[in-house]
């Protein structure tokens, strides 16, 4: 086991009616604002609950927070906090909304240009304006990390940054929330979480056995919940062992004392960037063919990972391979489509713009052991055609 | 799935050699009240270590205290740092050393007779003295929550309360220190932890789909682990484990959204304040009866137990029978004796002894459905003579 740091100070709000202790969790006197993202908390009464429950706070709103938040949408929120002297955020939306959130909150006492926050990957651990969430859309943890992805719209870059001034203050999660999302929503909140699981333990086999045993905990469970959850989203013991799921997937805890990989996340940003594919659909694009590629390095842990999730029996190889194939068979089951080709047209020099932006950047090797290499990366985009 | 909050601030440092952060993790210019139990820090080098590391702090000692700590004793530690000034206090050991320094913490700035703290249950929720903690023996998870355990000596009441203010500020876990402990300590905390994750688990099925895994995963380490820890406690594989596993066992996670019993916590507290026996052992003794005497209520959850933990096959009711004669061996290979009679003589009054008191505080039944009265409690104490 790797030696750790575990400091998670979100207080994390779960469970059906929670809103109504919004008023108490918000500093008394706050002047808020209010950021959410195109609009969705006004058909599903959110935006509704959440006045009902801020009642005497002044509260100065922003809408308009994309997916893969936008760097300079972002910067609008931090002049009007700076102009209008406020000094708390309530984001109320999914990952891209919490992620926009955090880095408006890291942003508006930065010294020098914010940018830098992005581009220089800068820890940001002190002078972050105080900021707590309602999730509207469960999928990347980022209500109870402090972590967050920004995109410079200008560069086409999609870039991660955090520190531990990123948590939220509080996160309140509601499973019933997702009742009123779509269908693709689901889907992709359901395979964005499996793969943050499996980035953390699809390494090699190592000694952090308890690790291991929570890692397979929420694999188990998103298999078991995943498809059922798409068509049943009323359902409450799938809603929320879906949305804890998602949560207990990037907190911070079944990454603590492994190595990680991250290199899918990598690749996978660079084509949501390009082609504006849903950050889940690229990692299932991705993440199959990384350990393809991989494969004589990951194939103990995904042995492991075959007899444990899918109770497949063989020899390490074959369990291995088997274990490839039923994860994008899973894929298939929660409506992901898994070649590039599926989503795009014009895809023919897709590696190697992705390899010399890589390679711009001084990248040499990604994952746990920095052995997906450049080359390495092309034949993985290359085979997800 | 139950409604839950989840707030754990502890800054948790786990692995090797962590001991060189303490100068930094405790504020700068404290005067500190460093607190130990019986003196064995002084023998496995863990005293050197930590004044070595806070070289520059002005430090009062307070050794002696006890296991299953006294109100008496830790009554003497809060008059010295009222009179000394002192405004930080380091616990250097085990869970009796820092669920003492945590009353100890609540006390100082009480307004009232503290022991009030205890025998009104009373939730701490602010004025505490900050705390952090070098953890000397993993097993009660203390490291890591907002409980505490104290026994008054003068009534041999072993009272529990808590409170958001009593979480350490930070825990040092370095899982080397182990290979100092006599074995009977290891065995102590393999069983104090694996029952921990049983009282939150052996309740009945639920929905709580991913709190059973995380459950699951922490008995299936226990069960790798325990036995083998005991004969090497130097393999670092065995140890980490063992630690993290004792910490996540009762650091509130797997707790949340799900019913709990803590029934055989009850009746085994009162076996160590009447007979001195150590708090793992009660829990061995009475654990298995508690089960046998609510079958036809915990029967569902035993067979899910018995059959992810243990492998076994059958009816419902036959793999819950086995699961709890599994639980029996395994308490048995982990060096435990499972009768009060192997204890102590003249125990023949026990049952009603017991009954007696929780009929005095008004306990009418206690565990997940309040099914375990006071005659079960009898029913209980009797079978585990």
């Amino acid at each position: 086991m790797l030696n750790f740091e575990l400091y998670n100070p979100t207080n994390l709000i779960f469970g059906k009616g929670q809103m109504e202790k919004l008023s108490s969790l918000v500093p008394a006197g706050s002047k808020i604002l209010l950021a959410y993202g195109g609009g969705s908390i006004f058909k599903n009464g959110i935006y509704d609950q959440v006045m009902t429950n801020l009642k005497g706070f002044e509260i100065v709103e922003f809408g308009g927070i994309e997916p893969n938040p936008h760097y300079e949408t972002l910067m609008k929120a931090v002049e009007i906090i700076r102009a209008e002297k406020i000094d708390f955020i309530l984001a109320v939306g999914g990952g891209s909304v919490i992620d926009g959130v955090k880095f408006i909150s890291a942003a508006v006492h930065f010294e020098g240009n914010p940018m830098d926050i992005l581009q220089k990957r800068l820890l940001i651990k002190e002078n972050a304006l105080p900021f707590g969430t309602v999730l509207t859309l469960p999928a990347t943890g980022s209500e109870m990390n402090s972590g967050s992805v920004v995109t410079i719209k200008a560069t086409e870059e999609k870039l991660a940054f955090g520190g531990s001034a990123m948590f939220p203050k509080f996160s309140i999660c509601d499973p019933t929330v997702i009742v009123s999302l779509p269908k693709r929503q689901i889907q992709n909140g359901v395979v964005d979480a499996y793969t943050h699981v499996l980035e953390q333990y699809l390494t090699y086999p190592h000694n952090a056995l308890l690790q291991d045993r929570f890692a397979e905990g929420i694999l188990q469970t998103l298999v078991e919940v995943g498809p059922e959850v798409v068509e049943n989203p009323a359902d409450y013991t799938l809603a929320s062992n879906f949305m804890w799921c998602c949560t207990m997937a990037l907190n911070g805890l079944i990454q603590k004392g492994v190595p990680s990989d991250w290199a899918t996340h990598m690749i996978g940003h660079e084509l949501t960037a390009l082609y504006g594919i849903d950050h889940a659909r690229t990692l299932a694009i991705i993440g199959p063919n990384l350990y393809r590629v991989m494969f004589e390095t990951k194939k103990g842990k995904l042995a492991q990972y075959g007899k444990r999730i899918f109770n497949l029996e063989g020899t390490e190889d074959e369990i291995a391979e088997k274990a490839i194939e039923a994860t994008v068979a899973f894929f298939h089951k929660m409506g992901m489509q898994t070649k590039l080709s599926d989503y795009t047209e014009g895809y023919e020099n897709t590696a190697s713009f992705i390899v010399n932006r890589f390679d711009d950047r001084g990248w040499k090797g990604l994952g746990e052991n920095q052995l997906v290499t450049l080359e390495k990366v092309k034949d993985i985009v290359e085979m997800s055609y």
